[in-house]
């Protein structure tokens, strides 16, 4: 890297990111930065590296009408991505603590298009839990679409497209979450997408309470999926019979988080971000 | 966290740590903060941490000519640690960028006692890559002390006495490094010693050049380890019946070391330091 970058690190239900602040578009951000950035031990470290720029400043195809500020969002290997629902929320707290946007309420331009955003809780000191609520977009649920095999179990899975695909599967009586070894038997969709797809495996833990463990596409088992939450908060109110839209809470193995439905039908997810440290890259 | 912590981020080899100078042991370092700060999701992350701190002020028991620098080494799980071969090279980077210290030798008090570093190349930028020879003691070595066992081979091992035990086994002709899969099917020391064993396995490169690949005790396999790679120099030397004490160079998966013998029999280990970043944890 041949100068100093700025970035913040954050994460959201310890799905974590290096946020880079560029409101004017001035970085020239290519995929061998993204992955020293990203990597671990010979960089600063995380799942994503997320540029906060001006929409009209980030060089994109994007409409007249885009909102502000817009997420570039790219993978730890330098590649582009559409959308991260646990990186949503931590560059709002970052937009919102930079003083980029004053509202509580406030639309994101994304790859997949807009996203809007709730502040419902700003902390008092920058590192502690802000509380973010996404708006998804819409799902689409194909009931027992396939199977997931696991553990030598054959699962009935659902398939949800949230933009992405998600089989989501319900663990029988008597399999547990947490005695399942998803990295030496990692659980396979059967038949498996052409395209693949994210795999979650759920329990319940009561009223409208859900646990999960999440594979994503091409990388494993992670601590959180965005999108693979507000998959499972679907399947989870659709198997239970529930259309009264309250909200349901899921647990992931990094954290907490709460499935809801707009008024329109748009699922949202809500959750804590934390922005744990600013640095300075040396050269 | 109760307050904010300046560090910086730093590796050799891609063992990496969080440094936290603290000339005057201001800092009340708990095992919690350690383990929030090397956390690689919900922190900074490091394989460590590391305090650079005045001997006199660490608040240790050290004796009246001890050097006038403590290496006070974390774990990730923040219990302490006796010494760490790569993280003595970041520390002497960290010391003398940060102007502690004037000379390009000197020593350092570590929990394993005194040890000697030596900067042979300052970069020009402190992000750059840094060259430093550490000292790392005696080693006693037991020929064919007892066996490793990998993908249903049987080698022949060396016990490296370096501070902490090494179990070290060349691979037979036809056996690629490249090949083994430590995760899935990891090699175990036959007998297994009570305490514990790291394991090296060791292939040839050419003249005085080695790779490795090294299960480090009770963490897994790892990108590199300082006392395993100055074992492996010592077992490779008597291995090649060579008593020239001319450098080995020793290959791991983060980077490259050279494995040396000072005047007076002492395993010296000279490889890349590499300061990262500069950083605050908010709060």
């Amino acid at each position: 890297m041949s100068e100093r970058i700025d970035f913040t690190k954050g994460h959201g239900t310890e799905n974590d990111f290096v946020v880079l602040d560029d409101p004017e578009g001035r970085m020239d951000l290519t995929a061998e930065q993204v992955r020293v950035l990203a990597d671990r031990r010979a960089g600063i470290g995380g799942d994503g590296v997320i540029r906060a720029v001006r929409t009209r400043s980030a060089g994109i195809d994007a409409p007249e009408d885009a909102p502000e500020w817009f997420m570039d969002y790219r993978n730890a290997d330098g590649s582009v991505a559409e959308m991260c629902g646990n990186g949503v929320r931590v560059i709002a707290a970052h937009l919102r603590r930079a003083g980029h946007v004053a509202e509580d309420r406030f639309a994101l331009w994304t790859r997949a298009g807009v996203r809007t955003v709730e502040i419902l809780g700003a902390p008092a000191t920058p590192g502690a839990d802000w509380s973010v609520r996404v708006g998804m977009g819409r799902s689409e649920l194909t009931p027992a679409a396939r199977s997931v095999v696991v553990d030598g179990h054959r699962l009935e899975a659902a398939d949800v497209d949230m933009g992405n695909p998600h089989a989501v599967a319900f663990l029988p009586e008597g399999l547990e979450l947490e005695d399942l070894d998803l990295q030496l038997r990692p659980p396979a969709a059967d038949p498996a997408p052409a395209q693949g797809t994210n795999i979650e495996l759920v329990a319940s833990r009561g009223t409208r309470h859900v646990a999960m463990r999440v594979l994503e596409r091409g990388v494993g088992e992670t601590r959180s999926c965005g999108t693979g939450v507000a998959a499972v908060g679907v399947a989870s109110a659709l198997r239970a019979g529930d259309d009264s839209r309250e909200p349901w809470t899921v647990d992931v193995p990094g954290g907490r988080l709460q499935v809801s439905w707009s008024a329109d039908g748009e699922v949202q997810l809500t959750g804590p971000a934390r922005l744990v440290a600013d640095g300075t890259t040396l050269v």
